[in-house]
């Protein structure tokens, strides 16, 4: 099967075709700051593109995942506020369809599509129960049981950014306090790291970020000079991962965790091993034979869990 | 179908028998102390009497909810400290089809098999995905996702009582530091007031109690005379089990909280009622229809959910 693959983020569209769950062209292009009919073309654009570029079978539809809640029935985007014009419910699966001559079109939660791509194709390949957390400006994530995505009754499940931490007070972007993602996400972290340089303490991380947002390679960058605020801001987002990680352990039981998304793709392995004797320590089950590993896909994992749904 | 179903608790075992889908009898007696051997014999004789009373058709077999880590595989209960004997691996369904002439035994899980009972007969009737909170000396939970229990690769699903609380530092019963059993189990809610009342805080708690355990009905009573330390004990549980559940319902998507046990129990409805606002106050989908409810079977949902695995 060929089928053409979209992640709809909020700063670029990176599309894939895949032919026989394997990766064959890509193309990526900055997502339009005009509204809902301009992304939509947009992605058409792309769509059309990779259907051109090679590929001896005929294309079996496309797959989008996009950003926040996604009624999967549909293919509406109920509500995605970091999309310019999607921040009321937009008919997204059948406006790109009027648009590609009536493709079959699915749209799925962006989170749920990576893990889909991690457990078909990339680092859970042949396990069943399969959480993937994806820290990146916030911190996302996917469930894979017994072998199938679980959506839930209201599409919402996986949101592990959104599970709580022991011991932790600082208010999420939910409104919530004590959540994963105001810990470990990068937005949280950059806006602690600027309360703490107002407050007096030096830090590498202002220094490198200047006013500008503070991207996941500049606490790469900070962490390797030594910078103590980075190190305890990485620590503290490891530590809440292992408990958030361990909670979600203890409630489904899983066999394999995947870290991937920008933040932890730029830390690496070394990151990622790190969550894994924090989510180890704070096992229930001790003799769980649970493993944190890396995400296989990198930038790709989204747009190939796109594809992917067509033969879900 | 008729079965026999078998609560095996650290101080009572309680037994019933469900002739299709309905209690038809029941009996309960205390559990030995004196090992192994003895609860097996005491177990097996409780069996033996449910089968003579009543019921025109046959018994097709007997189920066991134990409490610990149990291999439904195999039957074996793999630990379970709170029942004398039973802290290394005990082959039960084995020894026990052995005593009963070789009649068909399943073992499982004791949460799990309550969870059970109130989604086929209970309160959860009709709901595909189900938290059972079990609310007892310790916090115990069960998982009903798409209709079928979840038990996971290891059999460790549903432990939301070792689930991470934001804010609580306390420690748990486990070791590890915040989790939900550390703040809302009648015992560390006991260990809390006896720790108040050293330090010099007076309460009705410890006047109740005395030296004795400090039973759920005593939190009743304390409560219902305005006693301010059970007041704080309990507002704290409450807030704890919102964020819990809150937590279990961001990674699984949930459609109804079904809350029991011996403390709720006695606690009643009010209680239930006040966890339904502390949970619905913190939902991540804030659109989600998710209720929390009382359980419905009481004192006898473990042994019913028991006899229920004959034909899970």
């Amino acid at each position: 099967m060929s089928a053409i693959g979209i992640d709809l983020g909020g700063t670029k569209i990176q599309g894939v075709r895949v032919d026989h769950d394997r990766v064959v062209s890509d193309v990526k292009v900055a997502t339009p700051t005009g509204g809902v009919d301009e992304v939509v073309a947009a992605v058409a654009d792309c769509v059309r593109r990779l259907c051109a570029q090679g590929g001896v079978t005929g294309v079996a539809g496309v797959g989008v995942g996009a950003p926040g809640v996604v009624d999967v029935g549909t293919g509406d985007v109920v509500r995605a506020p970091n999309l310019p014009g999607f921040e009321d419910r937009v008919a997204l699966a059948a406006k790109l369809g009027d648009a590609l001559d009536g493709m079959r079109t699915v749209v799925d939660n962006d989170a749920n599509v990576a893990v889909l791509a991690e457990h078909r194709v990339g680092a859970a390949r042949g396990s069943n129960d399969v959480l993937g957390v994806w820290v990146g400006t916030g911190v996302g994530g996917g469930l894979v049981l017994d072998g199938r995505l679980r959506r839930g009754p209201v599409g919402g499940a996986g949101e592990i950014g959104h599970m709580a931490v022991a011991g932790v007070t600082r208010r999420c972007g939910c409104g919530q306090v004590g959540h994963l993602e105001a810990v470990a996400g990068r937005a949280a972290m950059e806006a602690e790291a600027r309360r703490r340089h107002e407050a007096g303490e030096q830090t590498a991380l202002v220094e490198l970020a200047g006013t500008r947002r503070m991207k996941s390679s500049v606490f790469a960058k900070a962490l390797e000079a030594g910078d103590q605020v980075a190190r305890q801001l990485l620590d503290d987002a490891v530590v809440a991962l292992g408990m958030a990680v361990a909670s979600a352990a203890a409630l489904v039981d899983l066999e394999l965790v995947v870290v991937g998304g920008g933040l932890a793709d730029k830390l690496g392995a070394h990151f990622v091993g790190r969550v894994d004797q924090a989510v180890r320590a704070r096992l229930f089950v001790p003799t769980s034979p649970l493993r944190v590993v890396p995400a296989a896909l990198g930038d790709l994992a989204g747009a190939t869990g796109a594809a992917l749904l067509l033969d879900e």
